[in-house]
């Protein structure tokens, strides 16, 4: 089957973006052409996923630059802009400050900078393919022969560009023959694991059970899964990890069992200057996305909804990361600063 | 605001059922006239929460003796049919039982039986209120004033057909002036927490914020929750509680957190003969309720789903049960033998 492809470079006027809220019932693609048009995809979720947002972030500032007149502070603008659409995620702020510092760099020629964006688009969107299958190698080898895993949210190809990070992990060792079966949160509010999660998993042939979020924690008790493992959007120096809300419950449940729990994300979303979690900023939604989903009202009208879009997942519940470079094992006080310095 | 009637006796020939499954958006009710149609609306939901399904097959021995000769073998079948509609609810199979017992006490004639028969149906009814009642009382003496709690699922006068058990002693609470909100959770696959417990705190006037099941873990280590409290569908002789799938999880964190943990349930969801969690059967139901809602369909077509309604909460992580009798804490092994032969 054709691989997944949730963003494709149109340079020097657009990027096209497969809308994510409308999988799986329809596959549909659009393009964007406008600073604006980018945020409202980031900001509805039509592009996701910490990696990929990263690569979005980037093909917005080569967009920005070709709509202005590239100057430094209209790159610098459009990258605060960017950055604030979804604060968690830290590559999206990452990618737009490199991207500033980069077109400076090339000069300040309007088209030079023009091609230095579009090129760097291009060039992180190449590189979040190759540590994808980088991550993969190193993270299957974390997986045990007959193992069922248990994964949260959404982090296949839809959310990287590549093969993905965790699902990259469980796809890479599927070929291998290491996996019995992934099972899959649905992952309320947004149900990226019910909708996307799934629908990759069925692209790539791996046996799939899809779960409600509230039967984690006793499958996890059951013994029938051997490790857990999800992606993540902020790293802090220590280990502490902000993910798609969630993810902390199931890093508790999974340490009071003894089962594996691992993260699987480039460097790139480790944050040299978050010290902990407690440093890390939490998006809140749109309250409206609890009690309902899309068009649909379960709750009354008028209910107030709590929808932080992220939690922190402490270090001391995380067995080990799996980045690009390898896998980064505790105490994270020392290796995760050895990490990013090395 | 009127109390929520969710079952209401219509003897000799019927009992009427607040449809829970069109809730909150219609309040239908419907006649039951027959022990298929009785069953049917006890697997579909459209009567549920433990303490009014041990009601409802009363309710439902009644129909089944005046619809045949109530004799032993008429009524052994039909409670024998009763129970194995939900096999996880101890009340079901305790009502249906008790129902055969008694009438065969009031003796061979047809007519005696079913007088029997609807006269413990209505003093079940009547008990249930005033169990809760009770349980509220002993209840709210543990929220601390000033308290934010966490509910998961549906234990409202929906669920007992009086004020409810864990949903009546936060009600209970309320009214003395201790409670400052009240957080609930979705409860996937079936929402009852979005549905029902919503629509009954808004009817109460309780300030109520709802989450998805995935922010619970978070919203407790928050500090914002002084104490989760929830209902019980079986609980075995040392303390190990079968209730709506989720409450593990939320015990689990909530002990992490060092937040109490009660569960609020009327002696009769005590199972004697039940040792311990590994004693008591998990009904697990039809797949296609995970992935979607109602007619709705989030995952791609033959998505396979993993559908528990129940999980286990050892005893261990369990401050404290609150029963009509008074409140129950640990070591289980020995107190609750004694609430059970006291």
């Amino acid at each position: 089957m054709d691989a997944v492809v949730p963003l494709r470079l149109l340079p020097p006027r657009a990027f096209e973006l497969l809308d994510q809220t409308r999988l799986p019932g329809e596959v549909r693609l659009f393009s964007v052409t406008s600073v604006e048009a980018a945020c409202e995809a980031i900001a509805a979720l039509r592009v996701r996923g910490a990696p990929l947002l990263g690569v979005a972030a980037a093909a917005t500032m080569a967009l920005a630059a070709q709509l202005t007149g590239a100057t430094d502070s209209e790159l610098e603008s459009a990258a605060a802009i960017v950055a604030a659409v979804r604060p968690t995620a830290v590559e999206l702020g990452w990618s737009a400050t490199e991207a500033v510092r980069l077109a400076k760099f090339s000069g300040p020629d309007a088209g030079a900078r023009r091609t230095t964006l579009w090129s760097f688009a291009a060039e992180m969107l190449a590189t979040r393919k190759a540590q994808d299958d980088s991550m993969g190698r190193f993270g299957a080898d974390l997986v045990t022969p007959g193992s069922c895993v248990l994964t949260h949210c959404n982090t296949g190809g839809l959310a990287t560009g590549g093969i993905g990070t965790a699902l990259g992990v469980i796809a890479t060792a599927w070929r291998r023959g290491l996996l019995t079966r992934c099972y899959a949160t649905e992952t309320r509010p947004l149900l990226q694991g019910a909708r996307l999660t799934m629908w990759e998993l069925a692209r790539l042939g791996i046996p799939a059970t899809l779960l409600p979020d509230t039967a984690a924690a006793s499958l996890i008790a059951s013994g029938n899964i051997q490790a857990v493992i999800t992606g993540a959007d902020r790293i802090a120096r220590n280990g502490d990890t902000a993910n798609k809300i969630g993810t902390y419950g199931l890093a508790v449940v999974a340490a009071r069992h003894l089962v594996p729990f691992y993260i699987v994300a480039p460097t790139s979303t480790f944050d040299r200057a978050c010290p902990s979690g407690a440093s890390i900023p939490i998006e809140f939604r749109d309250e409206r996305e609890v009690g309902g989903f899309g068009s649909e009202r379960w709750s009354p009208e008028g209910t107030r909804g709590y929808n932080p879009a992220f939690d922190v997942t402490p270090g001391d519940l995380i067995t080990a990361f799996v980045t690009e470079r390898g896998i980064v094992r505790p105490p994270y006080d020392d290796t995760i600063p050895a990490l990013l310095d090395g």
